[in-house]
């Protein structure tokens, strides 16, 4: 396992999107972004995923060089078009747009359609809350689960983010609506072992925690069975409706995940009164949280995104983690 | 069981709420929205909580003639204060001011603070989606979930919903936060039925399902395990910092449920091009979803919303089911 430096990691990415046709601001900005996700601990959709989305940009999947276009708008309300172009360029600059409708109007939408893969959902709650606002935002995907009473692949996991702007660490809850992901329960089929709950079906139907099984069915659990399931619809048929895009549906007709739809908002408290009261309203919840005795086996009570900051800090100190094959795999791009 | 008709059952509880101290208005839309939850099959929201309602304005724990007020607003962001009125009252105010919000500025949230129980969630979803916009709305609650690996509840269920509008039967997602509520595991606790599904720990920490033995070490699963403790808590935290109002910690440090926090969002995407075509989107994906082939022992695949449609229709023809003594009670105050 090697170390690299984070701004050693941002240099080679960017070297990399640049060769792949990015403009050097555009390369830099999806280098940092993509570094960012690895130093905080997501190395799924960091470097891990980085030789994989710059083969997708070779093979014409995505766009370097469109951006994002305004396409209709009603007060705090947008609607834009990725024009397929990198899904976490697109992303930052929606979310960074619903920023700013938010500082003019105190809440604001937008929603995007003709999108590619965002790579990590919380990338974009951290933007909203780094400028001080709520951020909320989800993305729909392909049909990856089962509607609650049905055996095919209808819902995706459409992924959701709720963050909470706080100094000292944001509070970042960014989850997939399926129990695990397809990359966890991958892990967990490779080293042989039960899932810790159960996770979704094998093919006869049976509830299982073999990881291999659930896979091989392709039948997740949604969070909460039923619950889940109705979340996922709902929050596909909202960013469809808003962004004036594809559903999970209409994404599963296609030969590939493209055209994804993703809805945006952000909320800016600032300019009501007693924001000076906020932050130790918050700790006191959060210290109250901590205060509960443990779960016998429990190695902890965390808030979303509090075990994050402790690997951002590690990694900024010591760099960040890498096994050698994948940074091999950048450094031959 | 009785068969109350729809319109007889809104002028017993108007009968009952004026002399309780309601004027005639505000009554009638009280009585109205206890009376709808009844009719769409949520009976225990409706009427068999009408009784207990009218027990907790006469122990004064609910001021009947307190109206919302605002107390401060930036943009389409507004604070409004419930001055501890009765909640479902408050709540239908605040939806309905987060939607004439949307209807100037594309999207509107309304934080309200200092309110009482909500009672159905769904209502107010229903409400946005009535007035063709989406809505999002949720509750903070006594603290009754344990965080993620700790032992004591310090989270509220916190029943979030999401309303998307649609000619021929909204789709209305109406989920607390616990896989089960406390309602649904004392109903399988009564009847001495295991619930289908690990729903929880018994007081030694073992996983179980048994409802007594979840009721009695009050540990109940939050949806999706360690995600629906994140979520509950941010819930929580947004609807604190938006309202000014109290987390369910602070309302856990009161002698009684009041005081509560909640958040309405209400999106207004009629002003958007192609709208025409909506319709047909959200059908095609329902359709999609329907075709699926069935689980083993499913009894279907629906929408959320789809089967309280079939209930509201059965109860509007029929009457609305009552036992008995839920009748005679209110018959009696």
């Amino acid at each position: 396992m090697l170390r690299i430096h984070f701004d050693d990691m941002i240099k080679e990415f960017t070297r990399v999107l640049i060769k792949a046709g990015f403009t050097n601001d555009r390369a830099e900005l999806c280098a940092k972004i993509f570094a960012e996700t690895s130093r905080d601990g997501v190395y799924t959709h960091g470097i891990n995923r980085f030789a994989r989305f710059v083969q997708t940009i070779r093979k014409g999947n995505i766009d370097v060089n469109a951006v994002p276009e305004k396409v209709a708008s009603f007060g705090a309300l947008e609607r834009w078009d990725g024009h397929l172009g990198p899904g976490n360029l697109n992303a930052y600059v929606c979310m960074q747009r619903a920023v700013d409708i938010a500082k003019e109007h105190g809440i604001g939408c937008v929603a995007l359609r003709n999108t590619n893969h965002w790579m990590r959902p919380g990338a974009y709650g951290i933007l909203a809350a780094d400028n001080n606002c709520i951020g909320i935002c989800w993305s729909n995907t392909v049909p990856i689960m089962p509607p609650w009473g049905g055996n095919e692949n209808k819902l995706g996991n459409n992924p959701i983010v709720f963050a909470v702007p706080r100094q000292g660490g944001h509070i970042i809850l960014d989850m997939a609506l399926s129990l695990y992901s397809y990359g966890k329960m991958e892990t967990y089929a490779r080293q042989n072992e039960p899932l810790p709950f159960d996770a979704g079906w094998d093919s006869q139907g049976n509830i299982t925690r073999d990881a291999q099984a659930i896979l091989d069915a392709k039948r997740p659990f949604p969070i909460g069975y039923w619950k889940g399931s109705g979340f996922a619809l709902v929050l596909d048929l909202i960013t469809m409706i808003l962004s004036g895009g594809k559903s999970t549906y209409e994404i599963g007709l296609l030969e590939k995940e493209t055209c994804i739809s993703q809805t945006f908002i952000a909320i800016n408290y600032q300019n009501l009164p007693d924001n000076n009261l906020v932050l130790k309203s918050i700790n006191d919840v959060l210290d109250d949280m901590h205060s509960a005795s443990l779960q016998k086996g429990s190695n902890g009570i965390f808030y979303p995104g509090e075990r994050m900051m402790h690997t951002r800090k590690e990694n900024m100190e010591k760099g960040i983690p890498v096994e050698d094959i994948f940074w091999k795999q950048v450094l031959d791009l």
